[in-house]
């Protein structure tokens, strides 16, 4: 992988609208461990040094996805560890191998993930979601046998509530498609609203795709519990800064360039942890301590 | 106008996304005035009765809409009056004179609201609102001058804050544009939240453009004061049933027909009175009795 290779990767990751938190953060550590095979490099130091800079600088390429911080910071301090023995072909072996390692252990934290949120919701469950999290659809992969029906909104301006559709659709799951707009006229029809999430903030607020904050206000508004399910490695810690929440391109919203008009396009919004009613990762559920 | 004209025109106002509720209720009474003019019939009460049919139906062609109701209630009950004299040529002349007197009294009211609205908000505000009133509108350009700023929804399925955000910017007021789903991050950069109503319920809920629920839920959570601003033609009487909240083609959200899934457009939502902090008529600003 030459310079101007991962400049590209580095654009699609900061570009990527498709994808959630998660997966890019493993997108990131895949690009590391093909970076680690085959950088050029005279001896092991070198080598490190070259590598520890593009996880940098894949690290602050979504700073509203908590997982492409931690993973990378995580792989960056394994590599670390390895300071006595920087021999270039063990190194570069060992670079992959942890890589490797982290990517199975996020795909492992969003299968537990979904496991213990399955078996808090239980069968016979109508629930509501916002945007795309992989965590949220294997959970929807779990319960569609048992009588799961979803409402699921469009989530502008991409519309990835279409790709959440279309996997219920191929699984059979009773399920109806509404704009972000009447996410209060149906809000009430659920059991239980669930949403994943971009980032987890140390007092338990979320930061998750815009329009989350409005479905659980009036989630509390109808009285229908609000449920956050992501890996720990969504946490920020608690001396963290706030989160950036990113903006993308104007033109995702297709619409004229109107002089003395500014067309925004913020990706993100925080959730007060006060709106949510438990916290679901991989080491099971946290409930809020006053369930309203 | 002969039967299938009229037809036609009671298709056209059901169909319609783009006009407001008395845009809407005027239209129908322009409707009664040319029919009036041109129905053939052979004596004075044929005509009338002829007349009343026409209007109970175009009354029921926007459940949703108070006025349409109210205004073609108020020129059936005008035309009974006339029982006494049912010369077939002076009927004609009341029947045009009171639907017109109706439709400039209807503009009035807007005119007269939105002269209330500037007033109760003063300058150097910046608004934010959703989906396209008149009311809303005329108040932003009786305010253009006095140091407006917009912030504009684009309001889903069809957008009408295109056409709001086009007005304003022909009217040089700085507006900020945004998706549905962004309501919850800008409404805290606005002094006050203005909308417009479809139907004001007897007790000061407000049947609105679905998403108003959640713009009022978030301005309640950001300490942002919420107004409705609508003529008293638009009050539902306390007896009434409760409103019908129209649902329009799923067409309009431009998705396949995947198997299982229900698309849904229903085009209104209610708010409840305790998230309305002020409603501004034509006869003036009315505050809730206890502002939060």
């Amino acid at each position: 992988m030459n310079l101007s290779q991962f400049n590209r990767e580095i654009a699609e990751i900061r570009g990527d609208r498709v994808h959630g938190a998660s997966e890019l953060a493993r997108r990131c550590l895949t690009i590391l461990a093909e970076a680690a095979k085959i950088l050029p490099a005279t001896d092991g130091v070198e080598f490190r040094q070259y590598l520890l800079a593009l996880a940098a600088e894949l690290a602050m390429t979504r700073p509203s996805m908590a997982p492409v911080g931690h993973l990378l910071r995580r792989w960056r301090a394994e590599m670390s560890v390895a300071d006595g023995d920087l021999d270039l072909d063990w190194l570069r072996r060992f670079a992959v191998e942890r890589a490797t390692a982290l990517v199975a252990l996020s795909r492992q934290a969003v299968s537990d993930c979904a496991v213990h949120a399955a078996h808090w919701l239980g069968p016979g469950r109508t629930l509501m979601t916002h945007s795309l999290s992989s965590t949220v659809l294997e959970t929807c992969r779990l319960l569609k046998d048992q009588g799961l029906q979803m409402i699921v909104t469009e989530s502008r301006p991409l519309i990835e509530g279409r790709r959440v559709v279309e996997r219920l659709s191929t699984w059979n799951v009773p399920t109806t498609y509404i704009t972000d707009a009447q996410m209060g006229v149906f809000v009430g029809q659920a059991d239980g609203v669930l949403v994943g999430a971009d980032s987890l903030l140390s007092d338990g607020s979320v930061v998750n795709k815009a329009g989350t904050v409005l479905l659980a206000l009036a989630a509390r508004e109808y009285g229908v519990p609000f449920y956050v399910c992501c890996e720990s490695f969504k946490q920020r810690a608690a001396g963290e800064a706030p989160p950036v929440l990113e903006e993308m391109a104007s033109s995702e919203l297709e619409v004229p360039a109107w002089p003395g008009v500014s067309v925004r396009n913020i990706y993100f919004d925080i959730t007060p942890a006060r709106l949510i009613n438990a916290w679901i990762s991989e080491t099971g559920v946290r409930r809020a301590v006053a369930l309203s």
